[in-house]
């Protein structure tokens, strides 16, 4: 199964999250099963905040482009379009919420679950949840809109 | 001039955003000058969103850390102590709010004010401002509590 990212335009794909081009970024997936978005992610030992737990920096992150990703997602099956069809739904985070509602294991695998609260006009809203063992143990809110179409043909790869 | 985080104890000096003993991460410095923290922070090159401007997840990491510290020395000041101190004050994350205002560019160098604009309790309020050449990019507005005593004591390096 692809993931929304692998849809992503080449000239897109660069980002330190989520960009499967940026071979120093966290390169998160998304999967998209219809009424919400899935990533699964296994943090570094190094990814602490203090020993044992994630850095919050880094599922700040993974929300972030988890969901973007999800807006696209989302935006494709309101429309009644496949994904990756043209012209791309893309997004930028305008605001990005978390509440970090208990300390998250180092030593575990995160399952963050997202879906479109809401799309309006450019705009979707995203919720997000981030699990350990039936746990969650973060939770996002974050507002995104559509890249300006100029961002998705003027950039040169770099 | 001492960071706020140089005086961050050796078992909470792992943090992947702010541990000076995290080889790994991104080890960002903040600047008390006795009303609010400084922090200046060279991206690099592949910390990218799309190509031309900082990735999001970075600028929220870094705002992170930055009003952690923020709180602390905000503490120290407010408690007319010396940073440094025992009992120490240090701060986890309890929400974190950035708003993205404008694309933040790549090869710049971004400063990034804080200041607390609240103390009750264990809790501190922290806003801050990512400014680059004199432009704001983007806003922080983070919620932070006082790390568990245990915290402070219980760790084992890693």
């Amino acid at each position: 199964m692809k993931a929304i990212q692998d849809f992503y335009q080449e000239q897109v794909s660069h980002c330190y999250g989520c960009g499967r081009l940026n071979e120093h970024g966290y390169q998160i997936k998304s999967y998209w099963d219809g009424e919400q978005a899935l990533c699964i992610f296994q943090p570094q030992p190094y990814h602490l905040a203090v020993p044992g737990f994630v850095y919050g920096g880094l599922i700040a992150s993974i929300i972030d482009c988890h969901s973007t990703g999800t807006a696209a997602a989302a935006a494709y099956e309101a429309a009644g379009r496949e994904m990756g069809t043209k012209p791309d739904f893309r997004y930028v985070t305008a605001s990005l919420h978390v509440d970090y509602l208990r300390p998250t294991p180092i030593d575990a695998i995160l399952h963050i679950a997202a879906k479109a609260n809401e799309i309006s006009g450019r705009k979707v809203v995203v919720s997000s949840s981030v699990i350990v063992d039936d746990v969650e143990t973060a939770r996002g809110l974050v507002t995104v809109v559509q890249m300006p179409a100029e961002w998705l043909t003027s950039f040169n790869s770099r």
